[in-house]
């Protein structure tokens, strides 16, 4: 059996406590045989601002370098509202994305049917929903330079950021958005906003001409970025999978989350591309949730969009397609069985702590 | 009695339809000796494009400027959609902000109780709900240089847009907002992406100034876009006023609108600054939804958003706020009788046309 090297980063926030559910699941796949993972710890955002005055030290950046994935809990927290600008928690994700070449951000949004009134949404709207997210991850807005404050005079300060995108990384994100429609329902929806960014204009030329070269068998669909976060409210069901730019697809796949009611539930994998010879592709895996600062330390936080990112290394990168399986599987019956906690508790159902909800899907294993 | 000179640009799709209810409306008020306005008339968009190869020409710029307030109906649809970058339909709309400097755009997102089962959401989370959205116009990724595709070799191409803004242009935003809220419910929450970007940073830094120095009365909040959005879908009657900038702007009042189920009701008014010597400042207005193609020409159009929008121009451009009152009253009587066009039908109520629904909301005044 083969040894995968996983490190852990649990962050700030409630991340240590979801993230121990994460461990507990491995210890346990490990004991029983079913698979190898061997696992190292390091530190980021506030947690490692606070031991090392930086938002990842280059240890533990070497160590992600050299694991099989990164599995990743959360970061910030008003703690660290007013470190510098270059250190701030948010920064170590940033370094991760950016120095693993993590292009592809995949982002589920999935209403499970035991939540749909949770949502804020009629239930009709939401029921069933099953929507893909792809967002383009290491381009755009977020590290595009100039990205600069001057100071311009007269008491005026000027704030500059830029999107850049090249024709390859819109190409290489759109073919992991075909490929993924592929084996769902056949269809991706290109948002961008073509009528007033130059970006928006070579996005949707890119897009239409990898689909005509390489993927006619797929249905290819643009709307406008706002139009599209409308569709995304008015009519969810309409879309398949989203493909987007990184700054709209940071909204929009929150959006999509919070309409499923489940957003302590959802995951995310955010892939690198194929290593030629190893066949392996960089990877990272953590929860759409944040680091809810006001739960934490209290045993209140929902592990499962924590241990379903697990779930998805599972399936992505380690090719273990059906053992992931048999994790959502256990969460779906945990869910069915009334366990709840905190955040997705209602009338009839079971009150469950982060740990008595991680080891109820452990036993359903 | 002073005349009020108003420029009309119908536009493109069902833009003139609209357009003839708020033509109607005027023709009244003058007959009845009410008011006195004076109407020019001109083009914009795909009309425009149609007409003379530009998306407006000098002369009506030039008629734009020399009016008391534009009167915009809606631009674009597919007709248009491979006329060149310049020249396409959307830029006469950018051009008009951008030229008469209407940097503060009002988004009023107001779910009307007859229409609150319209929405996707649930009628508790949006029943009497009552947002003003207050987005940045004439600033941020739409307008700043560089902005251009260019040719990098190797068959690739790199597209560039740039984000850009002044302390003063954050400055004069927040108060519009803070005035806003002090003759409202005394809250405004600053959306942007600190944690990313370098404009967010400054956008943050210069609203807590103002609110500091100027306006300690009402309560300022501060989130970041994505949960920004998110809360506006999850429990959208926690906000007041919201001010954001101009991309952000764009997709989150899109939202907002769809929130309430009354797009084809939402008005938006565009206001430039109050010039020192004549205390009269530049303004546009136009509804929040956009030239609908599909539906255009056929009388289906509900021109609720657009005459709404002209009741914003007598409110903020012709201090006519009483007689504003009486437009916004005899839309809601006409609503509550049960007269509805087609995108607002649901059992029991009255199919309308455009002319229809025109005529009588000038019959309750
Ligand atoms: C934490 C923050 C930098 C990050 C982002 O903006 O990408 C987060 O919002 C996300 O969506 O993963
Ligand atoms: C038509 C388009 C340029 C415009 C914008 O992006 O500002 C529209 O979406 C709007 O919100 O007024």
């Amino acid at each position: 059996m083969a040894t995968h090297k996983l490190l852990l980063l649990p962050g700030d926030g409630i991340g240590p406590e979801v993230m121990g559910e994460v461990q507990r699941l491995i210890d346990w796949l490990n004991a029983q045989g079913i698979a190898k993972f061997e696992t190292e710890h390091g530190l980021v955002g506030g947690s490692a601002y606070d031991a090392h005055k930086v938002s990842i030290s280059e240890g533990d950046m070497a160590k992600a370098i050299a694991a099989d994935a990164v599995i990743f809990g959360a970061v910030g927290g008003p703690k660290w509202d007013s470190v510098p600008y270059e250190v701030r928690p948010e920064a170590g994700l940033l370094r991760l994305r950016k120095d693993l070449e993590l292009f592809a951000n995949l982002r589920p949004a999935v209403c499970y049917p035991a939540l749909a009134d949770a949502s804020s949404l009629k239930r009709e709207a939401v029921e069933g929903l099953d929507i893909m997210i792809v967002r383009e991850l290491t381009g755009g807005v977020y590290f595009g330079e100039p990205k600069t404050i001057t100071d311009i005079g007269n008491g005026q300060k000027r704030a500059i950021d830029t999107q850049v995108y090249d024709t390859y990384e819109i190409e290489r994100i759109g073919r992991v958005a075909f490929e993924l429609a592929r084996k769902r329902r056949n269809k991706v929806t290109s948002m961008e906003k073509r009528n007033v960014m130059k970006s928006g204009v070579l996005w949707n030329e890119v897009m239409t001409q990898v689909h005509a070269r390489e993927y006619q068998d797929v249905t290819l669909e643009h709307q406008l970025a706002d139009s599209g976060g409308m569709n995304l409210v008015k009519s969810p069901k309409q879309f398949d999978v989203i493909v987007t730019d990184n700054l709209f697809g940071d909204m929009l796949s929150d959006i999509a989350a919070m309409l499923t009611g489940s957003l302590g539930m959802l995951p995310s994998a955010s892939l690198g591309k194929v290593d030629a010879k190893t066949k392996k592709r960089r990877s990272l895996f953590e929860p759409v949730h944040g680091s809810a600062p006001d739960i934490a330390g209290k045993g209140l936080a929902n592990p499962i969009a924590m241990i379903s990112s697990f779930g998805m290394a599972l399936r992505y990168s380690f090719d273990m397609g059906d053992l992931a399986d048999k994790v959502d599987a256990a969460i779906a019956a945990v869910l069915a069985s009334g366990l709840r906690t905190a955040d997705i508790k209602s009338d009839g159902t079971t009150p469950a702590s982060t740990t008595q909800m991680g080891e109820a899907i452990l036993k359903e294993l």
